[in-house]
């Protein structure tokens, strides 16, 4: 049987505890699917300065390079919140982890699950019958690492600076991701620029044009980011998929998570050329409820299915346990953050949930 | 009596429809306030390109300089679109409008108009009460401006960049301005940024930290664009002011204004140093409706009493349309966009929405 590396990284607050689940839920696969998957357990984040005098240890690096992907749990937290920001838990590991091993594409889903519309701040005449979009964002380029960057001067001059960067190649090679993605959706990319102001964009949006040409299936429409912030509260549905640069990416995939009301259930891959991949759900540690067991696991649980996914090509496993996801929340399975107190609701705690998701795969 | 000089540039699309009504009532200002208001009209825009060639004439700029405030309508429409960039009604004129009169500080209140909660994508639940932000964005720095900037080159390797660049003068100087704001309103300040990502943050951290020590009554937080964009959508009532740079200020007050459900009926400044302003409605030209004598005045109006208020120093005046504003609001006038078809709402037309009001101040 097939055997694949996975390096586990747990993090700080809910990570371990939500990490737990998807261990549950690998097992079950391997007996299921007759996979197996080695695992190392690494530290990284506020844990990993606390134990390593660093957020990304040397050693964890080492461990991930030697596996075929990795799943992270989450990092950050009160406690490590006054260090300079290049070696707080976030910064100091996701931005050189993305770097060091070329993570140029982050896939975000942004989905309503249809049981779960209530959850949602928008109206329910807006999110009705759910909504399903995706953010493909451009992740080792753009204002994040394009050189110089910096403070200099002194007094009233003193002046920070960034730079912001694209090539045609790294817009090329996003770009291709959207489309493609696109076409085994709903095949509609919509680009996200700020070509009347930005250099960067105006050359954004040409080479997204060129690279349309080779996806006469897929329509293609271009949106300023300020009206795409907008659009997004008004009529999430217009969306299928959106490419975005750097930091637009960062801001947009954050507001349209938000606005499905179902930010615990929501995974995100962050992708290199070839199939590794670093795959982690998209909310925060959330260091308040740490440590209760009442956590949700999900977004953990099927960032776990995207890299069956994507980095080792199991596509029947990962739908297996995506539809036991569904399963669950048909059935009224809720973690307290998406409680609501309806009949047919059991509420469960992390474990709880965990254990009735690898029940139905 | 005094007078004051106006430049009334109506622009394209419902511009000159809603300027009408914002004539109107500076009329009525004129007799119940014993004032003057000199109103020379000049051509911005869209329609400035087909009459005279370019976006922002030099006989508008002229006439902008020896007045003292401009009351802008909006620009832009499908039939510019196709132009560059650089040519287009809105960058060719906004932009250069900004630099020209140094309107280093743009204020975009957000309001839900309580008799207009209904019109807002969020649910009732969020936005019960109404809310009342107010977006204080740096206007003439940031990446918007700073240089280099440009596209050089060839092949696969060709490479669009810009240049994000705040001195610490610029950043006190919109910092002030949003805590003089908080200190009239409710005492809050957050301010937005990205500062785990970019040196130009850091900076724009330390210097709000430090200008916050002048204003011990008014509270201060940051927070992290991404997450902002967040919470707008989850609970916007916890915001007062948010102070932004350039960029992040686009977005987020686009956003925010959404949101509201109200746009169509807020006002912005852009604030010079000393009294000189452009005050100009939040939403767009809007070519679909134009024409038609159906667009919602209430932004431009609003926009004429900002002007009152911050270029005239006549506050009082400023109120009366403020209150009228409310009271035609209250007694159900609506234009169609914000008609619901509910008991006791009387539909009107823009010149109905202006009369109505100015009858009321
Ligand atoms: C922690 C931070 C550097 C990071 C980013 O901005 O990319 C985060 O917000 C994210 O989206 O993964
Ligand atoms: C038209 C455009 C250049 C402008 C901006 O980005 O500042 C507009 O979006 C605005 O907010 O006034």
């Amino acid at each position: 049987s097939q055997e694949f590396k996975i390096a586990v990284l747990p993090g700080d607050g809910i990570g371990p505890e939500v990490m737990a689940e998807a261990m549950k839920v690998l097992d079950r696969v391997e007996e299921k699917f007759s996979v197996r998957f080695a695992r190392t357990t690494a530290h990284v984040g506020g844990i990993a300065i606390d134990r390593e005098g660093k957020a990304l240890p040397d050693t964890t690096v080492e461990l991930c390079r030697q596996s075929d992907a990795i799943l992270f749990g989450s990092v950050g937290g009160p406690k490590w919140e006054s260090l300079p920001p290049d070696e707080q838990p976030e910064r100091g590991a996701l931005l050189p982890l993305r770097k060091i091993f070329g993570l140029f594409c982050n896939l975000r889903p942004a989905i309503v699950f249809p049981a779960l519309t209530g959850n949602s701040s928008l109206k329910p005449e807006v999110v009705e019958g759910g909504f399903d979009l995706l953010v493909v964002r451009e992740l080792t380029g753009g204002i994040y690492f394009a050189q110089p960057k910096g403070i200099e001067g002194t007094g009233p001059e003193r002046t920070g600076f960034d730079t912001m960067k694209y090539s045609e190649a790294e817009v090329e090679r996003i770009a291709r991701v959207a489309f493609e993605a696109a076409g085994k959706r709903r095949k509609k990319v919509c680009s996200i620029d700020k070509a009347n102001v930005l250099s960067t964009s105006v050359l954004w949006r040409e080479v997204v044009e060129r690279v349309a040409k080779d996806y006469p299936d897929v329509e293609l429409s271009h949106m300023y980011v300020d009206n795409a912030a907008m659009q997004l509260c008004r009529w999430p549905k217009q969306f299928d998929v959106m490419l975005c640069g750097n930091m637009f990416g960062d801001i947009l995939s954050d507001e349209a998570a938000m606005l499905t009301g179902s930010l615990g259930m929501l995974p995100s891959a962050s992708l290199a050329e070839g199939s590794f991949g670093l795959y982690e759900p998209s909310g925060g540690s959330a260091p308040d409820i740490a440590g209760q067991g009442i956590a949700n696991p999900i977004a953990q649980i099927l960032s776990a299915a995207m890299m069956l996914k994507y980095s080792f090509g199991l596509a029947e496993a990962a739908q297996a346990v995506e539809k036991a996801v569904e399963a669950v929340l048909n059935e009224g399975y809720r973690t307290a953050d998406i409680y609501q107190g309806q009949p047919g609701e059991i509420k469960v705690d992390t474990a709880g949930m965990g254990d009735a998701i690898v029940a139905r795969i």
